[in-house]
């Protein structure tokens, strides 16, 4: 039993301590289809080569998403194997398009540690980078996790609690190099609406909802090397149910957003987001948007729209109730930058 | 609400109408593997580069109907999503094989409509087209469906009923540029039967039956960005139940025939069909064909033959009862034309 | 029904008989990509094809068990459709990597036959081997079946018992093409064990599960063009389940044994293996190994490494009980040499 991984607690972790973690991945077309398979994702950057070069890139990147999960789940391992609470993200950016054939490896470093006052569990910040075969930074983004102490008796570390920026500045935010909707296609990407049709508070239903099904939230958690035994193990959990990884509501809620945002073509930001609620096979997932903000780029065609993408499950009325707590059946609370035609 | 897209209502058809869909999508090796995971795909052409290069094509085409369904997939916003009835297909043509690396979109012209005498539905008629990346059309057929009006109220249209053809003559079939079964080699494609063997009213059970499941047909269906809710949402129909689409359902029958029919390598028209009675998860489908007719093609190594292919679910003994109805059981009515080598 | 594969009875088979299996087969991206959705495949050299450069290789193969799920499913119309038990396998030896864009196909030979004293039954040994596009062979193996008779009546052929190793030997496994383990980086890899760090009679526990779903078994079973009946209709057992196809369990405790075993990147002989128990949807797969033996190869920075693989469902304390039998349980029993970096 000593070979194998049981994962990092509380006190095996320190501010400024790097985290390589293990197994680099090759994406390709595989998994362009599969994405395309297991999410309704119809954004056309995405589906078509040919409507990618009418934008000024190569070819279709890999969805930002799909390459955000395979960054994330590398860390899996290494950070939250032995988390009791996800607890947010913060700085998240997607600073360069993953095309067929990238492969990428992930990288954290650990920037703050805060010993609950239970003393049996604790917070972890790490900053995780997502590298390509190029050594080029693709994705980086924090993450906060609650983790168990193996020891409640070990010594509490020095508290440190890093200072994240609520929201990505849009002056921060990387349009992909070549990337312009000068040339952009309405009525092929499937709407007309473009960034100018937008208005900050505007709240988009995207009516369509997709029941979730085990072997699909399964499938697309492997594909992104998660490893977290909740997600496929019936006897990891008292109730004998599997906990669906986030990320699969997070791919859900984007794709299902074609519906009224067709054109929010990229994503280049996570401000911040929380997993509100669980979510399991059965749950019919719906989502909804709220426009936050917009701004310029330095990109004339190209414009960046902050959006509140919201997860639920059934129908849901409003985000909060009169106490201000989620409402029930909020499954995801996302703040996300994307950039829209102009 | 108002920029989602709440689909076409009778009333919002022309006659001569052209309605370009949203959404092109490159295809590949991805499409590929993901047919032969969702169906028991062996038809050696789409099974083997090695066998597509000795029959005279440049690689292993995308599945006949898989890109049938990503043709068809497009569509459905414009087409289909305020559908209450497919009511058939006619003058199916497959006029150029897919290659991974093609881009593929649609485009249907209206041409028919005539409004039921409840003032409540009509039906509407489309020719569809899909085309390559070199705007070349691959497939073309005509279908028809009843769509619900969005107000009763509104006038009826002037009533036009296109001319279709009950068959596709056997002279207007198109067999792939380059392609002969001279080399054939029967073996390693799996049975023996030619062209030869095969008498018109021959029935072939295809014997083997595959149980669906939820995960396999919504994974399909998103494959082609087919978006129509009943494939997806239990919350969609009274019964809580998702209905599979129609095309799965004709792809299962398809790879199901190669048991008795492994040498009828390329579907080529799509002469009509009917999706009889709806099929849900749990259903066990099962295939038999017949023998309707037999043709020449331009190229002396290469002969037709048009087939019935019949879906059932459970033992169905006959295709109708001797009222003329269809039989309990029975699910998918299909004609086709295939090649087979001589 | 004439024309359709009832699959070959005892009868039919003679020793010294040759068995050209149909459908070749090119494998691809989508096959990897898939094959890392329906497990959870982590080992580097798969993964990543820069960590295969780093290894020697020209880039990541297909997963030596997809390979031998892919030569070993064309086997079945031929050999196993009237098979009642898988006997055994022997020999197995992987002799060349399969790359994307490669083909297979499959040629056994009939080395044995031996009726069973009851008259209805007999095992059929063969040994099959996967040949590439090149018509170089890249898996070998033998494996006997029992298999039923057409005809109780029908004469007994000369009993032919073929002698065939308990063990490949270490002398005769073959080291890919150009692999070497010099520069391997054991951090990417996830674990710091190497061969030397492996004791004779060691057991390594895997840890993790996976509860399995019909869908997923089902879509790697096809994926393989494994036509086995009762892996996909509900109707072929009177028990009305979906036998699991035993290649997904050898799969399933292969990739689960990457917490222990990282490093053992490459399977390269199959020395038997026992299908100790049927496995069914909603079963919890887990496994141990145990370290049977070692050797040196030809390259100095390669090991090898003799495996006992064990797959069980549940907690499974032991692989027998004290009367020798399989304790309940115990689904597979496999025993692998793989190679390992030293």
């Amino acid at each position: 039993m000593s070979k194998t991984n049981a994962g990092r607690f509380f006190e095996d972790y320190a501010v400024g301590q790097e985290l390589i973690h293990a197994v680099p991945r090759t994406v390709g077309e595989g998994e362009r289809a599969l994405y395309h398979a297991l999410y309704p994702a119809r954004h056309a950057v995405y589906s078509s080569d040919e409507f990618a070069r009418s934008c000024g890139l190569p070819a279709s990147p890999l969805d930002d998403l799909a390459a955000f999960h395979v960054v994330f789940g590398k860390t899996v391992p290494d950070v939250s194997l032995n988390a009791v609470a996800n607890l947010g993200y913060a700085e998240g950016r997607f600073l360069q398009p993953v095309y067929a054939g990238d492969t990428l490896r992930s990288v954290s470093e650990v920037i703050g540690l805060k010993e609950n006052s239970n003393g049996k569990t604790g917070v972890v910040w790490v900053r995780t980078r997502g590298f390509n075969q190029r050594d080029e930074v693709v994705i980086e983004y924090a993450r906060w996790v609650m983790v168990r102490k193996r020891d409640a008796a070990a010594a509490a570390p020095e508290t440190v609690i890093p200072d994240l920026a609520k929201v990505v500045s849009a002056a921060d935010l990387v349009v992909p190099k070549g990337l312009t909707f000068e040339g952009y296609d309405f009525e092929l990407a499937g709407e007309g609406h473009r960034w100018g049709d937008y208005a900050v508070g505007e709240v988009i239903d995207h009516v369509d909802g997709v029941t979730i099904e085990e072997a699909e939230h399964m499938m697309a958690t492997r594909l992104w090397q998660n490893t977290s035994k909740v997600h496929f193990d019936t006897s990891s959990r008292p109730d004998g149910q599997r906990l669906i990884y986030g990320g699969h509501v997070i791919s859900m809620a984007r794709t299902l957003s074609f519906n009224g945002l067709a054109n929010a073509q990229m994503v280049v930001a996570i401000n911040g987001g929380a997993h509100v609620a669980p979510c399991f096979a059965g749950d019919t997932v719906r989502a909804w948007s709220e426009v936050l903000d917009k701004a310029d780029t330095d990109v004339p065609s190209v414009g960046a729209v902050r959006l509140r993408l919201v997860a639920v499950k059934g129908d849901v009325g409003s985000l909060r109730g009169e106490d201000g707590k989620y409402s029930d059946g909020v499954l995801l609370d996302l703040d996300i930058w994307v950039l829209m035609p102009k």
